[in-house]
């Protein structure tokens, strides 16, 4: 039998967003887990701080941000006549609450550095089931919303869609805690606009001009910081980083770290290995970006050329120079760096690829393949966004961006034409 | 000969951007001047603040912030190298000052019920010229600067351009004072970006993503305020007041009002005739919103129906019904609500066109007939902001949107198709 | 029979609070009537601006962020647990809202220049009486409440007390809107510590910092803002303006004026008078800063000495100097400014008054004779502030700080000893 | 021979003061270091996460934002006409920048743990003297500032004094980070309000409202942030943590940790040791938060019942309860908890002192045994604060405040009287 027990007493104080409850006694319950504390322990944007030395909030704060949100959208939805149960209003609130849980030390990062075909939404989806063996089903609603299993599909959109409260709060506090104000979103007149029909969420004609600044802010978001060169730059040498500590444990090296991070740097592990092993799931949620920090520290002082190049370079931030391009670049250029880079050591020639190393990274600020924003038209049917919008091109919002990397230490001659 | 001593202690306190400094003593004596002290009471977006009751900010306060971005410029400027003289920097900082100083009342709304065809910028040059004149000549840079006519052209473009100190200001302080946040811009970014080549303003690559949400952030507060329907509406019925008014008055009817604005309703006046007149410019120079304000409401108490309702319905917000659309609005449609109207009020069938009535209003968020913004990619010649930007696409950003507003009294029966 | 009808759709915008709904439909027809509008243009801080250019804020916005706090505050006191009816929410709600509805032109500065013993509160419950007969005893319960004639003496607290949120929205609106950083309170964390024992309001002993700081907050507002020697020398300066006004319209001359504001000057009107005639309230409610703002540009050019002195000082911002001492002034030191003044004027001597004048001005910033705020501390009876509180020091925080001042015109010589 | 070169590029984004330049080349070097860097690794309020969620910031970002308001304040005194030669602001700003640099992990709470006698001032002497070596004597200047051997004493007063640029900065960030509103001041305020008298800062008569308000806010952050019950409790249990695996190493024990962490715990280390021995210096120089962060984590596995109680608290957010009392406690109330605590774990009676513990904890808002903050008054020598504030009383401000408190574990029986 669940408690719906509402709670009174519980608040957290957060400069984006002021005071937030915790609306019942089960979800302060989940609150106190260790895996759920552990993301106090995961920062939101991994290396950002290298660059915008705010950024150093918490998937852990993300999370009770998203809360407050969740509980504002569902208050909003309430005044507007839906009929939501003290089930479903937890349901949501659980979902929303671990809809992150699954990530992993430096969360995007290193998320196939360690589980290697692991995208965190498949874990975070582990971890609840886990979590709800150990409630004894408090958690059947949230995964079923979390699933959209769950005829109510709003739900699920509020907690992942286009236009869900994850994206609300992570732009906002992102914006927040870097100072790039061209984040900042109108957070609270979007969920004042949202409305349902027939189980669907759609936001009222009215919004529409903040839905538009919304997308266009998160797009300008990952230019300016997601993908930030020299935030690209850490995320990459991290990489390099890992691999090479895994290369050296398998060659039966012996590295400093902690036994968690060693035993998971020691296998390849996958999500099947991750969902068919309690102890090894155990084992990853022991893990946290404390884990990798430590290891970083110390590994800096290893002979490994490698492994001390790349942890001195991110301890003392000596990083790698960072090139983007809007076209692949052409082997001419990289084989260049690449020669300069063995010239001048002649003994690692076979260690180059983790000196100069190239790659893609894309960005959809709006996804036309997943479901789309639905505006509600006085007098008819809700329309697409990209429909009803003269703001928005299709053409251009809708499109893949995708920009190639190049990275090299700087003292290579970058003799781009 | 002009004085360029530094004042060292004058200081104003602003919400929007902190402590903003007077940096000379001429600056000081201007803004001292009654013409200036005018600006004080006369609101920047005059009848918003029937929808956004916070905005009550006045083009005293706009030119003061944008003196302070002006000096936050030239000192950005001149750490990049570029020699700007004492006597340049307090041209451009006069002329920004001043750039406003020819708004009437009630600023754009009323900006041809007074003067038929007066843009303000060519009456801030009428004013500007007079205080040349009683300055004794220290407004010469100013005037220069202001008309384009000095050689270093970015002078120019900081007061006057596609990316103005103006423009900084105003939608961050619209965005302050209305609340909408939308229209927060990353100004501080924007003007660290800038940089002049071969005397014009460009920008820094860096700074394009910035650029992009400045454009954007207008057009949406284009939308969002500027042109929102109810302070349309009350913009429209105030210029039918005052139509009403100068009709009433022509015709020989006493109506109440401060003898300045009788003066000038009594009358068609030209901007030919307030150049040529020194008495007509000091009477205009002495109306400002409080003039309207009190008008308004003794008229509210007129017999004349036209008067009487305009001014009722302005003082107590009860505004007519605003309709925006994308197309012209169908002939019979329009008549329908004017049947309608004069059905209802027999005796007054021709003064129909006051309370029934259509319109268009444009928007550009970028104009590419203006001179564009220019950008500094590294290792060639600036170039145009659209032809570097992968997210602004020309043929959305710069086309001009129209939008066509039908206006009625909400008793009318709406049978929109 | 009176509907407590919710009200879905109104909100309004604030830029200090975010949006804030109007709950009920009577609600919104009170804010609807020409007497709510009317506070759209009476200023909450009078002649503030002229130091402080933002702060233009209305009694209307005022009203309305308050009417926020009210919900804010009823809905925590809910959540622990205290039953609030219907009817008591309306009552709050319309009691906040209308709690200074009885402020004329520039509130406080003119509070006795039109209703000679005009105190605002007695006022507001005239015009509260009046609009309770208006709309058939919807406000009754709203009067009981404002008169503290109710059982549930917290409705009565919340509206009118030490800690009232009045205060609570004046003190985080006007610090908004100065920039004055000093006055910035923990608005939302006072409303958490909120709750009721015995009817009465108290603050849980968790929220005593905030308390602490409130007050102090609102004592450095009154140093820093409410009383700066130039607002108070504008509000003197206006005070001698209206009071010539008087003595020449009395003496029989005819001034420039709306009717409303020629007709109130005209007599000496006392709130018993305005309470025993609807005519002469309904004159009362029609003035606001727009009559006064309109007759003093006009008497900026009247040939009364003192008229036009006054008008073109406060239209041109040249004040006369203000001095603020904390011990009455010395008689010669008056006087000799007065002869200073006279000696300069020989024609005009008998107007010294107007122009070389003293008096004082008081501060409590926690007044011990009004009703005290009570703390509750676990385990044990509510206790005043001043017994709880280590921070405060009661011989600091109840003093009553006089200050004299001494206005002047600049010209005079200041011989201060 | 040292290089003032101007740096004009090098700009960081703070969301608490937006962007801030680092003013010479040689500053970029310094904050380049290792050991500047590690800064970025250490927290500035140790625990405090563990209650506001937001308080994240590291030693790196203040040292930063401090750096920005030096160089304002340095701007405003040349303004005011001081002679400030390059040298001298350089020091001043090197200075600065490295005031905090002697803190090792978590900052105060560790302070003892790891250097018996440390106090991080004098730690941050020691670093300071071995950089200047490695840069040539660059930090002369900066050395003779920070001991206040500099015959412009404000120098030293801006870096350290009790009015400094390092509270200003503190408190305005914590409070940004927290989230905690009491404890914005005036920065910008009480900046422009700096002057020199006599070599000596001096605040001018105008800007004492602001100081008091920031004495003031000073006084609440310590109530509501820095000695925060919670964050108390987990400071405190830290300690014992460390102190326990000290006892354990010395006892010969393994344990896991990161060399640098071991070889410090191993040994009993001193001031004095520290300035014998580069090594340890460098040892020293080389710990953080990630030391001890990874070390809690393995170590919550522990078969020691002190090391893992301890670590799983921390990590699990398990803390034992705090209570904080105006008097010491009685004897009898703490020897009852010591038994409850020995009955429930018979076995473990002899480390009952790690469970149930005492102490007590002080604060002075404004000490008046150092240098007061001097207030110039126009036309008299510069008076101490105490002396012309009315807000502010001797016997309130200048106390010490002690708090004596108690920590237990939940569990056992709180029989307080």
């Amino acid at each position: 039998m669940i408690s719906y027990q509402l709670n009174k007493k519980k608040i957290l104080n957060d400069p984006v967003f002021g005071f937030i409850n915790i609306p019942y006694e089960f979800l302060y319950d989940l609150m106190q887990h260790p895996w759920f504390q552990r993301l106090r322990r995961i920062r939101q944007l991994g290396m950002t701080h290298l660059v915008y030395p705010g950024a150093l909030h918490t998937r852990f704060h993300h999370a009770i941000g998203a809360l407050g949100l969740m509980q504002d959208a569902l208050k909003v939805l309430e005044g507007k006549g839906q009929v939501i149960t003290s089930e479903e209003k937890m349901g949501a609130c659980a979902a929303i609450m671990l809809h992150d849980i699954g990530h992993g030390p430096f969360s995007h990062a290193l998320e196939h550095s360690i589980i290697k075909d692991g995208h965190h939404e498949r874990i975070s989806l582990l971890f609840m089931e886990r979590l709800n063996r150990e409630f004894n089903g408090a958690l059947e609603m949230a995964i079923k919303i979390f699933k959209d299993e769950y005829h109510k599909r709003f739900l699920h959109q509020l907690v992942s869609g286009q236009l869900d409260v994850d994206r609300l709060d992570y732009l906002k506090r992102d914006s927040f805690f870097t100072g790039v104000s061209e984040g900042v979103i109108g957070t609270e007149r979007i969920i004042k606009m949202m409305n349902v029909v027939d189980d669907n969420l759609v936001v009222e004609a009215k919004g529409i001009y903040s839905i538009e600044k919304f997308i266009l802010a998160r797009r300008l978001m990952y230019w300016q910081v997601y993908l930030h060169k020299t935030v690209l730059s850490a995320d990459r040498m991290l990489v390099n980083l890992l691999a090479r500590a895994k290369e050296l444990l398998q060659k039966g090296e012996k590295l400093f770290g902690t036994p968690g991070l060693l035993e998971l740097l020691n296998q390849t592990c996958t999500l099947r290995d991750l969902s068919s092993s309690d102890k090894l799931l155990e084992t990853f949620a022991s893990l946290d970006d404390d884990d990798v920090a430590a290891a970083i520290k110390v590994w800096a002082k290893h002979p490994d050329k490698v492994l001390g190049d790349m942890a001195r370079a991110l301890i003392n931030r000596n990083l790698f120079r960072m090139e983007l391009h809007n076209e692949p670049l052409s082997p001419e250029y990289v084989s260049d760096l690449k020669n300069q880079w063995m010239k001048k050591n002649p003994d690692h020639k076979h260690l180059v690829h983790y000196y100069v190393f190239t790659g893609d990274t894309e960005n959809h600020p709006y996804n036309p393949t997943e479901e789309n924003i639905r505006v509600l038209v006085k007098g008819s049917a809700p329309r697409d966004l990209i429909d009803v919008s003269r703001e928005l091109n299709v053409s251009v919002v809708t499109q893949t961006l995708t920009k190639y990397y190049l990275c090299y230490p700087k003292c290579l001659l970058n003799v781009s034409p």
